[in-house]
């Protein structure tokens, strides 16, 4: 895979696109803008599909899965374990992310990017599939050294560049972002803190549900895990692999393969918009693509968003991951789009439209 | 009808049954309460529908429309004829609501409640039936003295009531507010200005999109009408007669009568909001059926929720009205529900619970 013509290929979406859109949208019956951030959704998806009729009849999230070292420290409520037995729930239907994505119309593709555990059933019967992309067996404890190397780093990135390319190629509409990694708060608040220069307390929140102690000792870890490898806030590799997760990696390449097929693509919440600020570093253009799904309750994510300049969609007190914000998301731009191709025109229904004086 | 007797059959939601909810959100394959919102709104369902696995199988969005006398005052950017070209293309299926109802599989029904028009065309051949519920051919110009008699409201409350009895009957599980009138957000206004005592500039907005100078006519026409009326901020029904509107005291009713048939009911925006609070007056234990849709781009709407003590689900900028939010929240409501009966449990899919540590 040329990584760098990938990227080079990525480009800003065109705005007579969504100039085009609004003109419609100005002739429905409706004042002009008051279906507000629907009629930006709109917009936005005519602008990356460069089509006047975009669909989104198939839609697709990627729930990667990983473990962190880091988990050593203490820092989650839950063991180590729960990583690869959720991958099991995922596969069987039983999760948050698979109810909410059937209510989303969206198919879960499940990927072991890096789990510690060697899957023998990969959901031949089930309609989920689980995709064996194993980089790592779970990253090295950060706190002890880079979590990954440079080369695990980009391996992770290639994997979710040809997931997109892949699930492009089958006709998938639309991809929406998730995760799965005991620990995973940890280094997406790593990277939060070197990238916004917000203190680690400040963004570090309670992940599944941790207490003070814990609390405190995470802040610590997450600490010494940046001034230990000391990762090069201009190269978003280094970020990745020293204090990073294979998971956010994967979410990182899915976002930059999607940018790169024109394709839009639903951020979840906290630990997923810490891979989006790795594909934003790598190549700002790909914030175009994006949509970010909702605020969550971790208190790093408003950071996260403000550094790449997305403004998220719900704000549902949510704070699962696996991609659940961006389903429930999926169904809101989708009614945008509905919006846009469905209603009646002034013309069409015989309404007048505004009085000129 | 004896109002009296249905308005004294409401009862508080039994908090039983959402400490029940609780205990099997809790159970399930998440950490407890990291899907927010969502576990809040399957709570208040099942409370309200005093049942394990309520259903919400069948959805509707009633669509009350009716003109206003304080059109004539210059108060909206469209002419009054809009309601009733409105009224046909909701029955027609091509106006935003029909679209968004389409997208959450919720039926709509429209109410002619006061539109100053003789409808031919009930919508016989038509999937949107238009019911013909006249109580006003439009309210009498506020400006110059009551938009209704006291009889006039007390027929409009009604004829929501009478609409949730028949619907309750038919089977549907949840119930949605909308509304259509040419220069409704004024009335709204005054309702807000009166019971929240906010001033007038505070509370009132742009409606469909009015300049400057049409602003400051409609804040004066507002003051004039609640001074020269003089509401009593004790009785509801003289507050909706005087400066209210017919839409406006049928959504009241229609919150009246989800409530005594114990049927969740999600409110549109501010002018769906202004009925709510009419139906909150007369009876306090209706906000326990009640359901915020959104934040509405209307300034006075966050006071209205405030006032009855609700928290929108959703924040898109939306002005448009018709039911288009209430729309849009069902489906996050019924996300909520689908969590709630779909998900497995911690011991079904054989994931570990948190450490004890």
């Amino acid at each position: 895979m040329d990584f760098k013509r990938i990227v080079d290929s990525i480009t800003n979406t065109n705005g007579k696109f969504a100039d085009q859109a609004q003109k419609r949208l100005d002739s429905l019956t409706k004042p002009q803008g008051s279906l507000g951030r629907l009629e930006e959704f709109a917009k936005q998806l005519v602008a990356i599909s460069e089509s006047p009729a975009p669909a989104l009849d198939r839609k697709v999230i990627f729930t990667f899965a990983g473990d962190h070292g880091v988990a050593d420290e203490g820092v989650s409520a839950f063991p180590r374990a729960v990583t690869q037995q959720m991958v099991m729930n995922f596969v069987n239907g039983g999760a948050g992310i698979n109810v909410l994505a059937r209510h989303a119309g969206a198919d879960v593709v499940v990927v072991d990017i890096g789990v510690d555990h060697d899957f023998t059933d990969t959901g031949a019967g089930s309609s989920i599939p689980l995709q064996i992309k194993k980089v790592v067996r779970g990253t090295k404890n950060m706190r002890k050294g880079p979590a990954m190397t440079r080369q695990e780093a980009e391996k992770c990135i290639q994997v979710g560049v040809e997931l997109a390319d892949e699930y492009a190629q089958k006709g998938y509409k639309i991809f929406g972002t998730g995760e799965m990694g005991i620990a995973n708060t940890s280094p997406s608040s790593a990277i939060t803190a070197l990238i916004t220069e917000k203190t680690v307390e400040d963004i570090t929140g309670r992940g599944t549900g941790i207490d003070d102690a814990t609390w405190k000792n995470k802040v610590n870890v997450i600490k010494d895990a940046i001034r230990i490898n000391s990762p090069d806030p201009a190269d978003p590799i280094d970020v990745l692999a020293k204090i990073g997760g294979a998971e956010i990696g994967g979410i990182a390449g899915l976002i930059i393969g999607a940018a790169a097929n024109k394709i839009p693509v639903v951020i979840d919440g906290f630990i997923s918009t810490a891979g989006a600020l790795i594909a934003y570093l790598i190549e700002p253009k790909t914030r175009d693509y994006m949509f970010a799904a909702h605020m969550s309750q971790e208190v790093g994510h408003r950071a996260l968003l403000n550094r790449i300049g997305l403004a998220p969609i719900l704000d549902l007190d949510l704070r699962l991951g696996e991609g659940t914000g961006a389903a429930l998301a999926i169904l809101v731009i989708e009614a945008g789009l509905k919006i846009y191709k469905e209603m009646a025109t002034f013309e069409e229904a015989a309404v007048a439209e505004r009085s000129s004086t």
